[in-house]
């Protein structure tokens, strides 16, 4: 029983195919004996379940997806051919070797992530079999999206588009940004949205709902971000708070929507009134450089290039001290790979002297912080073409006052 | 610039101050130099800000708090002295020489979540440094809630009644659970939900609302419950999902509240119309164990000794083979610790052989299978007392028909 429609959104046998091959590709490149994917969504992108499991893929050959819990949800979720229970970690070497006929000559593991209790486990499990770091390998196969990752991330733009447009109803004033956050929250529930933010790594907690008003938008905090937002407590110090919501404010709003699994990040600006004419400026500001940052993007740009041709923009429209944070608080990408998680390759960055390619998705993230008016901020997903761009998010683009 | 009430709800310095001292004598008991608290649940726990930043407890002295971002608000949300700004972790050895004088003899790091390649790392910045895992000490500190976390339990139990006496209103036949769990997590959010429920360890991703009709609660899944729902998508195989709630079906809500950090944990049952009759008995059969189980809620009460318990109390009243799941599916815990985290101590499980104690929290998790008809569940968040117990979850315990 499931009420979803499996046809469409579960990847179907042709897609997981080609998924395993090139990471299989990627696995003789280096000589590798196996990976094994435990990591859940890489285990949903090469098994197309999410279920408690582990999946050993050999260098060549037929994967093992190995089911801890469900194995009945599994074998429907998944079109793999070869899937068994299994009762834990500790059974695998017994299992390997039974199906393979022997244990591998070297692992990849998910070390970006992987816990050292779990690492140490498996080095008693198996005994002598040198271990390497999986998720080099796994991140290049991810980085291009397929077709059908694509269709997915579209709806998923619509949606977001949808949940936008809800916006100029919420804002009243004297409601809280967590009022405005919870009303989108609800709607974008309600057309499917997974309600959770997958961001790659320890310690990346992240959430949907930045909505972030006024001076909260020049609170910078603890995230890899601009501005972090003054958040509900310490104990949760980034996006929305219970300040209310004034006439006259820069209202931000940067919603990330996950459907079936698939992120689109988006930013545009509002207010109750009529914002101060530094932001509204600003956000102007920010779509000219959208416009000649888009212009370079295409098959063979440099993905570095990007950062530095966008501070350059920034600082000749005068805005050197606010663009991607205030000093001492820059941050230092002006975009990040979006899919499955946050975090993905492409980064628009420093050192990341690797070139843009054709089914890439990334969030280009165009933000600035004003001490006394807040945060301003321009963010579309953007997809790769052989020829150039398109937008995968496509709420209205201009700054909207009610 | 801060929208939430510091004086309450920052752990005042008196309280960090006996956390850092229960830390450090768990860090001479065992003998170690000093521990490097990273995962940012433990952070906020031991220096009151969740900044990004890296605490270094010394097993005797004054802790160094080294924050990489940011700073002022680290300041701000920490009592702690000895704040400092970091670049990063390739930074710690130095700091804490000069701080210090010395490089401690071992260092205790939270093995259980820190990642394989940072651990790497932290092995070139301290070579010849001794690790150890410092879970084991940290957890044995946060196990007994103080006056301070538990005032800020109870005011997220009446949060949570709050949300739960919204249920009736929401419950429409032809509404999906999707929609439901929205307007649960609306009003959650206006009231100060962080939207986000933690759970310790890898892969262990939460969310809050499960609102589970009719036969799916008859699907188990990967979590480690006795079911988990159908979910949204094999992305996202938990929880809610698009199937309509019909008139006659049980509706279990288990609906997580997290208020500035601290969780509760909670289960009802609704139905639109009178449920089926072999699901309102097993509610009732839920009702009575737990009552069975709390009389025996002391301190000294040995934490295993309510799980065998509760089996033979669910088998005498005929409920064997529905009880925390399925065959072959049950689970092997009756209760998990709970606080700012899931996956606290203690754990009511086979093997877990310490006994309770004042100011231990946990959630009591009552729950059984039907094939048939789906889930059951009854479920409190449950304070160990100096002379019994107390609920911290006080939503209406009927089976509600509307």
């Amino acid at each position: 029983m499931a009420f979803h429609n499996l046809q469409e959104r579960v990847p179907v046998t042709v897609e997981i195919t080609k998924r395993i091959k090139r990471l299989q590709q990627g696995l003789q490149a280096r000589e590798a004996g196996a990976a094994l994917i435990m990591e859940k969504v890489d285990l949903f992108y090469f098994s197309g379940t999410m279920q408690h499991a582990y999946l050993f893929v050999p260098a060549e050959g037929t994967p093992l997806l190995m089911v801890k819990r469900d194995e009945v949800r599994a074998r429907r979720e998944s079109p793999l051919d070869r899937i068994v229970r299994v009762g834990g970690l500790k059974d695998l070497p017994v299992l390997i070797n039974d199906e393979f006929g022997r244990i591998p000559r070297s692992l990849g593991l998910e070390l970006d992530v992987l816990p050292v209790n779990q690492y140490e486990f498996l080095q008693s499990l198996f005994p002598g079999v040198p271990f390497f770091d999986a998720w080099p390998v796994i991140r290049e196969v991810r980085k291009i999206k397929s077709a059908h990752e694509l269709a997915v991330m579209v709806r998923a733009g619509q949606v977001a588009a949808q949940v936008y447009r809800s916006i100029p109803g919420l804002l009243i004033p004297g409601r809280t940004e967590m009022d405005v956050a919870a009303g989108m929250t609800s709607l974008a529930m309600s057309l499917g949205q997974q309600n959770m933010i997958r961001a790659r790594g320890f310690n990346n907690e992240m959430h949907t709902w930045h909505v972030v008003s006024g001076r909260c938008g020049a609170e910078i905090g603890g995230l890899d971000a601009p501005f972090a937002g003054c958040g509900l407590s310490p104990a949760f110090p980034a996006g929305s708070s219970f300040k209310p919501i004034v006439e006259g404010e820069a209202v931000l709003v940067d919603f990330g929507i996950c459907l079936d699994g698939y992120q689109v990040d988006q930013t545009r600006m509002f207010a109750i009134g009529s914002p101060p004419a530094q932001i509204r400026d600003a956000y102007q500001a920010l779509q000219e450089i959208e416009a000649l940052l888009l212009e370079r993007v295409k098959p063979g740009a440099v993905c570095e290039d990007f950062y530095h041709f966008g501070l350059d923009l920034a600082a000749g429209l005068g805005y050197r001290e606010n663009f991607l944070g205030v000093d001492g608080y820059r941050i230092k990408f002006i975009g990040h790979g979006i899919g499955l998680e946050i975090g993905e390759l492409p980064f628009l960055a420093p050192g990341h002297r690797y070139v843009l390619e054709p089914g890439m998705t990334f969030a280009l993230e165009l933000k600035m912080v004003f001490p006394e008016h807040g945060a301003v901020g321009f963010e579309n997903t953007i997809l790769v073409t052989e020829t150039g761009w398109e937008k995968l998010t496509a709420a209205d683009e201009r700054f909207i006052c009610v």
